[in-house]
């Protein structure tokens, strides 16, 4: 058969490597959450199950990828970093944001019963990924810092909102024009004032997402799944290692540490060093 | 809090617009499907559950994404064709490859128990995608004759290799050295010779692949699924009707019809002339 | 010498290479040729010198690139329309941009005194390029008639304006004030009106620009060159042949037709229906 | 006119921002000067007047982009290296690489008789030009100097090769043959044994190439041209200032300094040291 006479359309197809010696970030994004999360009756502000499975998910995309130095997520977000050098699928960007969110979205749905038990999936959910490259550690740094006030930001403000909404039986109108242009500080004045909350005794995984790194430890071999996310405030580190006897191939299970810290100041990178050394 | 301060950062981002007027084409592609199929006992060289499994998810897409006008799926590949003037997500590569490989692989899964009965999905799979333009419909066409003609060549090869490994007792590397350097004539050949095969007899799923088009007919109401693949030549379409119970919203399902016929040749064209002239 | 250890730095050039089967349109635009334009003290709203200096270097660029199938011209831009199939430097965009621009920046200053005699010119001017792909015919069409219609507009308005400004008095100020917010009719009317002049019988070049393509003819030893632009309206074919004797190497000189014509209408392409079908 | 039915078009044109936070590098390269140089009789191995105007080129071309911190020149190329956070045409790479290489071009025409004298340009020079990001200083400064080190080879192999041509009458044929295969220690013995030539003698220019930078010093009233390259290996610093009577405008003509030094070790850098940190 001519299969020659056709094989020319593969001339149509791009190049799209990415810039040498840049951070390769990859953001996965949850299309259609808002509709999703009600379907499924997330509990708002936050659902434990929800970020547990978004993070389970981001954990299987780092033992698969393991150039992945840092991943940061929250609410229906998560972004995986790829060190400065990496030479991951030769470096195409279609390549590496169709195969994370492709894995992931099938972890998404792979996992879904260990976190929502009984609770049926409704529907396949898919996301969305994008590339970004960023040339210096400060710019990479920046990005993370911005997503982390973001979901600063979003979290007060969804907590303000579903206070009003739960507990004193505002409609999401009146909720949100109570809430139209109070600054940070009045917001957590009403939740003093009114619902006897401060808010930075809530828990840090609401108010400061998720870090994803490898373990320093030597990784060993996983165990049976424990509590994830401590409420307490201390100690930062979960040290997560979720079970997955479901897990492909003999390959070591590396544990992946997350943490519910800030990384917008210094501290974090100076405990962390490694990370934007990383070769 | 300082949110302003790292919002330079998504000026990082690049816009990625198609070039206007011309065919999207997005192809998915299993990864390591290889390894995959060998876990998960496909049957070879071709198994129905898997084939049908992938065109279930295909059809999800194309419910998903209306501007889809045309699908094609062999193998662990499938290719999804965007009407030449579609503005879905602003025709942004990104999100258009993004958004189809996450929803196909969250639906694979979600689908697997559905052809896949007791035995389980054992791992979350993977596939890649990619976006590939096309400015003419000739392009268009020679494309897709591409992934056909590549269907019919590897179908061919692997009915044979299979057929020496199972129905011979030959080991792989056995079963390769003899198909080296073969003609498709040849092969033909050894599967009426040896085998009793007529290769054009075998199903046409096998051969031709599935394509996947919106109905003509007012879209009905879906039914129970029905058989799938008729394994006699007759009649081409399959008028597939998959029951989705788990359909999300009100929204009408439109019927997609399955069909596993020669797109190569000016016929399916001619019967089908609204696929190239659609707005 | 280390040369391998510096070498790494090639990777970070990245292919822009056009997608196959499209138009490729290169358009060369002024840099602040208004200032260019009164330090050489242009004659307004036309100047024969400047226009014909242009089309010189045009010329040069068509003579120079053989897959130019058709270059459009007026003020100080030129537009160069390749074949759809052309591989000239491998079809990578950077390379086609960049030597045209360059050799047509060369050719302007080569050239200025031959267009504009003892008059010096004061600086190296400068153009900006891009490339634009279009895919269909019509796309292209509609590329040319807009670049024709925008002559025609700033045609019709900057004649108006220096008429104003020449022979009744007006101040840039006054004149803009006068002519805002009327249309074509208006304008058309004020020339025949208060100039008794008649748009339509100006000169075709000011009000059509210049279309450049290979003559039909075989082409023939270059001439001295004649009188470039006709002015009056017939015969639009200008059959130009610019001696250059500074031509370099034996290589023929391929004779350029200069026509000043509608190409907005269908007349011009069946005229010259040779020039989409150029393979 | 309905201007607005075709202006659809204009959507065609792509985007193309280099990505913030990178040096951003335009290399320009002469098409065909093996030939060029024949037909204008350069002197070989080097042509004080072809680099000299290169580097007067070069020189407008930094007095026109201020954010120009650095320009290297050999042969018939030259880099310019803009700073990593410049807005120069709002980085769009298109714009930025077209509008050097058409102004470099433009310049290399206009002041060709300055250089050349009564030897006219027999035709219009074309340069190629491409735009490379380097996200690091370590990437720049390693750009910088595999274009050094491609000078040096090039030199010590051409000198080589004219010395054979020039001086013993070889053949270039002979003389290709004599230097296949030598080291650069072998052509530096060859040069002191057989031609009585310590290589490291020879003008800075030639072996070094040319470094453009803006003076530390104010930037003064510019003087007659002077002698540009001094032959002799001290001073490094060529304080160059060449006239430039037709300079357009009134701005200030910044001093630009011309070095013959090496960048590839920190000496260079040390003492530049606001080069890298330039914002």
């Amino acid at each position: 058969m001519a299969k020659s006479k056709f094989e020319y359309v593969k001339q149509f197809e791009s190049e799209d490597k990415c810039l040498p010696n840049c951070w390769i970030v990859v953001r996965i994004d949850g299309k259609s959450f808002h509709r999703f999360s009600d379907v499924h009756h997330f509990v708002k502000p936050n659902d434990d199950r929800a970020l547990n499975l978004m993070t389970k998910a981001a954990q299987c995309v780092m033992e698969e990828y393991k150039d992945i130095v840092l991943s940061y997520g929250q609410s229906d977000e998560y972004s995986f970093v790829f060190k400065k050098n990496t030479s991951v699928f030769n470096r195409r960007g279609s390549k590496i944001m169709s195969n994370i969110v492709s894995y992931f979205s099938s972890c998404y749905v792979f996992y879904w019963s260990r976190f929502f038990n009984v609770q049926p999936l409704q529907y396949p959910p898919s996301f969305d990924s994008r590339v970004v490259l960023y040339p210096s550690d400060k710019n990479l740094r920046d990005y993370l810092s911005w997503r982390q006030a973001d979901c600063h930001i979003n979290n007060l403000y969804n907590t303000c909102f579903w206070k009003l909404v739960q507990d004193k039986g505002f409609t999401p109108a009146q909720s949100q024009e109570r809430l139209k242009g109070t600054m940070s500080s009045d917001k957590n004045e009403l939740l003093y004032q009114e619902f006897n909350t401060n808010y930075n005794n809530l828990p840090d995984v609401y108010r400061k997402g998720s870090i994803l790194i490898p373990s320093k430890e030597k990784a060993v071999e996983s165990k049976p799944m424990n509590s994830t996310y401590p409420n307490t405030k201390e100690p930062h580190r979960g040290s997560v290692s979720f079970s997955n006897s479901l897990d492909h191939g003999t390959k070591m299970n590396p544990k992946i540490d997350v943490l519910h810290v800030d990384l917008i100041g210094e501290k974090f990178w100076e405990e962390h060093s490694n990370i934007l050394t990383s070769r």
